[in-house]
């Protein structure tokens, strides 16, 4: 049988599912899946704020002996004000299907749906790892996934994760590998007092300047052949001292390492934790890594990728490590892992809109992903 | 005719006259000074939230050549929760006299007054150039009254400001200066972006921290004889990004600095605006000085306090220019001017409390110096 990657990215698109999502958005895909052969599995995890979320793993076994991963979210973020029609009343308007989700990304899944509908049963075996919380903390979503396949023994060999990578036109980027990310918290303890005596009081705003500025002084890396260099961002700075004659009684900044793989998220924040500690011992360190860095090295999986994508597009993708994170930075655990997606310049942004004719590329680009992954 | 500071001092902090204060604690000191020979003027200024203000100016002519002039202020900050008995209503218990403004600054009014009741109205001309608005912003108080003082011709060759000044012992200290006062603002521009994309960003953060650690780094001067060093003091950076994985748009601090007769309040405006635009010419610098800073040499004025004050006490004073500012910071503009009054231990504090034999040997003291003042 075959599927209309249009036609069902405009269903998706019609259950409205902001992150966390869970129920009639998963009806649409288990509806779409079942009947060509996948056995779907649904589970709802965590509670209020996180959660509740759903995630759906659909297995088809085959006979070939490779195991072909594709992993995405039926979650979205919240449309804004200001659509030109209803963002959850997918509409096509000329060449462009406009709707939440278009691009970011149930068209890409709709587009997997239809490349899986045209791939015989018997070549390989095929995974779909959808989460309803990519969007948001995912802490219920595609970790959660991984345990439930890991309980399981499902393991494929290679992922391809269908996030928008391309950047101006289909098939122009293809990310191999995710910078890390972690925040710190520097807190900095002082002595009140009044600014009159300051030999009564601790200041600690100058302890908290020296500590960013030698901070700011450090260089991570050059970078190297896939990552730009690793960069230290402070994100905020707060006092919170309303009187002008008053020395507050401590001082907090934030800041945002996005790090390549030459770098652990612990080690950094060891890092930051030693340069304030040499400044003021007492100062409270605090980090929270949203990922470590990894990368796919250029190799078969994404070989096979690039070719499907020069076939359908005459374009040599760009092996890219830009950008966010994804939820490859979990899954890299499991395998080799690649993404590969729609042009993302309206995502989470007002009007979202594919052209149609994307979709149906990007079902043919999957399409050749799967011939070859199979081959 | 004779007046007992206690009771007059117990009559005044009856009259609540929480910053700004206008009415009946006027009433009180009107009535007592009255008899005495002055003319009272009184006057009110300003509007909510800094006013009405109420201001008293009392001019008792003598024959002598010299005009003394006492100033104060009749104001009181917010009791706050927790005295023991009623803070307006003022009780002696055991060797002290409770209540709101007992020490700053109703009693040293009161023994004022009652020192000026026992000094011969020929002696020389006195005047009390009483405020309503010391403790708040101050903006209708002392200065209206010198710009009333100003209009009439009156200028007296000598004042003494009442606050209490007395660190242990009533008598252990006299302000001959003090410190100036300037608050410095520094708001830092920059480019909102995404961390993970800096180079589409600018970040305020990296300059107001180097901007923050060239301030840090001046020495302003190493003090003279009559002050201590002057301060730079941060006193409030503020981002207000809660967005981990933003740049911010900007960056702000403040910061407090006392400075001593070295400097002038707009010079050092003029300092931090030239450190910071070094650093990031778009930076805009908000100066708001409070007061200058003055010094009064130790000369006729201040021995001749000091000879009083070792009469009755037998302590030499401590010519001091510490603490914070006080009205004196505007009338020096007029004539030599020197702060003394009660210990200061209990002000602005819960059960503010003032022994009833200081109030007495205070009135002796402000006694000996009209003597002196007009031998």
């Amino acid at each position: 049988m075959s599927i209309n990657p249009v036609t069902l990215a405009q269903a998706l698109i019609a259950a409205p599912s902001i992150t966390p999502a869970t129920g009639a958005v998963f009806d649409v895909l288990e509806a779409a899946l079942t009947p060509l052969g996948f056995t779907v599995e649904r589970f709802i995890d965590g509670i209020e704020p996180d959660g509740p979320v759903e995630n759906l793993l659909a297995v088809r076994k085959g006979k070939g002996p490779k195991h072909f991963g594709f992993a995405g979210h039926l979650d979205v973020v919240p449309p804004g004000v200001g659509w030109t029609g209803d963002a959850f009343a997918p509409e096509i308007r000329g060449d462009l299907l406009y709707g939440r989700g278009a691009v970011d990304m149930k068209g890409s899944i709709a587009a997997f749906v239809a490349a899986a509908a045209e791939t015989p049963a018997e070549a390989g075996t095929i995974s779909l790892i959808i989460t309803g919380d990519e969007e948001g903390p995912a802490i219920f979503g595609t970790r959660a996934l991984m345990e439930h396949m890991d309980a399981r023994g499902i393991r494929p060999d290679m992922i391809v994760v269908g996030e928008p990578t391309s950047v101006n036109r289909l098939g122009d980027m293809v990310k191999i590998g995710r910078r890390g990310s972690v925040n710190i918290w520097i807190d900095v303890p002082g002595t009140q007092g009044h600014v009159a005596y300051p030999h009564l009081a601790d200041n600690p705003i100058p302890k908290l300047v020296k500590i960013l500025a030698a901070i700011d002084a450090v260089v991570l890396d050059e970078g190297n052949d896939w990552f730009q260099p690793s960069n230290i961002e402070f994100t905020d700075i707060e006092v919170g001292n309303g009187a002008t004659n008053v020395i507050p009684a401590s001082a907090r900044a934030r800041l945002s390492i996005r790090f390549n793989d030459a770098h652990k998220g612990a080690d950094l924040v060891a890092m930051i934790e030693r340069i304030a500690h040499d400044i003021e011992p007492n100062a409270k360190i605090l980090g929270k890594i949203s990922g470590e860095a990894f990368l796919t090295p250029p190799g078969d999986l994404s070989e096979l990728v690039a070719e499907a994508i020069q076939a359908e597009t005459d374009i040599a993708p760009d092996m890219s490590t830009t950008g966010g994170t994804s939820d490859a930075r979990f899954l890299h655990a499991l395998c080799p892992v690649v993404e590969f997606g729609l042009t993302n310049a309206t995502m989470h942004k007002l009007d979202e809109a594919v052209t149609v004719a994307d979709l149906h590329t990007l079902a043919a680009i999957y399409r050749g992903i799967l011939v070859r992954a199979f081959a």
